[in-house]
């Protein structure tokens, strides 16, 4: 049986939709994955009365109650307040969380403001304060009844740093929570229901302490097998196994063997095999440039990309022939090779990747309707093609898809490259 | 008095973190815009005691109950059939929901699926169903004691559309609520301390009817003056005068009346204009051809990009002199003012933007410290430049940061352009 936890996120912003609450779904993830489950979130306002009643509901229900955010100097007060009124204590001053306050303050090289700064390390007497690694408010936690509640802030890295080192650990050693062990899978090139049907049988012949969640990401398929056991080592070994027996299954479909962005796959291979790329791209109009160059340390293997979103582009400066381009239309399997190749002569590189099509809304035919999108890799004397059918739901997800599956593309090609 | 509306989304993803719940926020945006105030939002699992709990609780505590998920062909029996036990009737069978469905099916070219179909359109007797527009399973509104219960379905665009022309129409109707107006400009060039230091004078004199929303944005900031009264004309006028005054105050600061991202007031211009673009980036990757390119109808515009992330490029490529790039660097203004004279003069457009930084965390020196980056904007006679001091609190901030920056420079160079 699984601890129960409920999340309190405090925040006027988050009701009037200024800010989306993506606290909650980090927490409910990490939670989860550590076998905690959150049966409730609460999104409620910078209002004291409504903080007592949802704290005073979340405590009936739940193991563990989480509070983040309404710590903030303009609202201080009101959580910190509340706390002490519900767990009938009050504030007292906290040197190690005040050396902290200096800590942070003297990083950001900006001076102490004494009476502000003071507030800031008082806590509730009722609490365990938590030093905050990253910020200036502490994490107040309390027990009562063998319950816990904690007080986190609303600052997404700040909350996240807290609840890994912090939070998370004590949680477990409170409740002597089991062993929690995982592995997730990328596969790519089964849609879910066909995913599902392929694995049926060894789903059904799955131990009882492991579970398999299915994780869908549009162009593929996270799946997850997570077990909690107390011998941590023997639930390992059980989980290896069955990775085996899907890896027999499914193949070269795994295209990855943890929780990992595509890109990340395609680029830490590209890092391993010392092999640099460049991207032509139209439709897509430098979604996969962004994707290569959004990891720190990028410029090892990339190098540059052309967006062509004009014939005249994809002619003057990556070399795909006029007569092509008359004779065949810009969303072809010719033009997106030339340009694959033309873009690997023209930024010098092992690699190069294309994408012509039609994203969408509108620009499609009879014959090419929305969402007919070609894209294709190539190396100096090699080149491969793909014609990819998105549809016509919507542009930002086919441009999206498109970019994705040419990144994969790319991932294999790389990988048969000598 | 406004009404108070809570909303409950329905979900396991929610509650174990596989989906980021944007709908209550965007819901919560809606509602505060149109008169209602929203108190609280809850996320629980797809259970029907839960379900049916906090249902009771929101109608304990609000005049409007909005229920969002829990309608998929899966889990369709727990929402509507916990509906039916809430208002005490049974499901019926809906003629034209079911009209509605096979529009939908026969949309996606797929086949009806007699029993599945069927049950879609089963409607709980009690409640008014509302065609869905954009999917299968209809909205379902109940009324009860001059309260309203809406349950919508959780798939984003099905839930704005619903919300936006149907759901907010009848409940300002149904309450009869005071008429809502509003205004957002854009402010660019002031950090929001300074802004609203500007404004302060300003904004001491609004008259009372009327509400000033400062929302930053990073590289810019949202200012909503907003309002309530029975004199939708008069409400108008006041807005409009205290407009103007914000004109004379800010001037050129202004860069849009209208709620609008800072890429469209760039794109809308180039095609009042018959401009067109392309841009040369280094360290912001293609994020600014990606802008320009998310919309239906940039080819109209935007002709290419080069994404030059090695000198390599940078010279063979965009033409950037050897001697520049050995004398002061890829990160100067020199070389970013030939970039941008570059991508006009190879893609022959009248506007060349571009960037060329150090987004890090690493790669930065004394002199150069990480979050330099130049931007710069030609066309074939002039060039303009501007150096940006970022920091080094994250790298994917600088890079948006850059790019909306340089979206800005642009901006203002196409209106200057005769």
């Amino acid at each position: 049986m699984r601890n129960n936890v409920e999340i309190i996120t405090i925040g006027d912003e988050l009701l009037i939709g200024q800010v989306v609450d993506t606290n909650s779904a980090w927490m409910g993830k990490a939670l989860s994955e550590n076998g905690f489950s959150v049966n409730q979130i609460t999104s409620i306002p910078d209002d004291k009365s409504h903080i007592l009643t949802s704290i005073a509901n979340a405590f009936n229900n739940a193991d563990v109650v989480l509070l983040t955010g309404g710590l903030g100097p303009t609202n201080d007060d009101i959580t910190k307040t509340s706390l002490c009124e519900f767990f009938c204590t009050e504030l007292v001053f906290d040197e190690p969380s005040y050396e902290n306050v200096k800590r942070i303050i003297h990083g950001m090289g900006k001076e102490m403001d004494n009476e502000l700064n003071r507030q800031q390390a008082m806590v509730p007497q009722a609490c365990t304060p938590i030093i905050n690694r990253e910020g200036t408010a502490p994490i107040l936690w309390f027990e009562r009844m063998d319950k816990v509640l904690v007080s986190l802030p609303g600052v997404p890295h700040e909350m996240e740093c807290a609840m890994t080192n912090d939070v998370i650990p004590r949680l477990i050693e409170f409740f002597e929570r089991p062993s929690i062990q995982q592995t997730t899978l990328i596969v790519h090139g089964y849609g879910e229901s066909a995913l599902a049907l392929k694995i049926a049988n060894w789903e059904e012949q799955l131990p009882s302490p492991l579970k398999l969640a299915y994780l869908p990401q549009g162009s593929y398929v996270k799946l997850r097998i997570s077990g909690e056991d107390s011998d941590k080592e023997a639930l390992k070994r059980m989980i290896d196994a069955e990775v085996e027996k899907l890896t027999t299954l499914l193949g070269n479909a795994i295209v990855a063997y943890e929780d990992i962005e595509p890109e990340k796959i395609l680029t830490n291979l590209l890092k391993k095999k010392q092999l640099t790329i460049a991207t032509a791209e139209s439709c897509t109009g430098g979604t996969i440039a962004t994707y290569l160059s959004k990891h720190p340390g990028s410029s090892s293997f990339y190098k540059g990309s052309v967006v062509s979103y004009c014939n005249e582009v994809k002619h003057n400066v990556l070399g795909v022939k006029e007569e092509t381009l008359e004779r065949v239309g810009a969303v072809s399997q010719e033009t997106v090779e030339q340009m694959a190749q033309g873009v690997c002569k023209l930024m010098n590189t092992d690699i190069g990747i294309s994408v012509s099509g039609i994203a969408g809304p509108d620009g499609g035919t009879d014959e090419q309707p929305v969402g007919t999108i070609w894209i294709a890799v190539s190396d100096a004397t090699q080149v491969v093609s793909k014609k990819l059918q998105l549809g016509n739901s919507s542009r930002s997800r086919n441009i999206e898809k498109a970019a994705i599956e040419a990144i994969f593309l790319a991932k294999e090609f790389a990988e048969n490259k000598k």
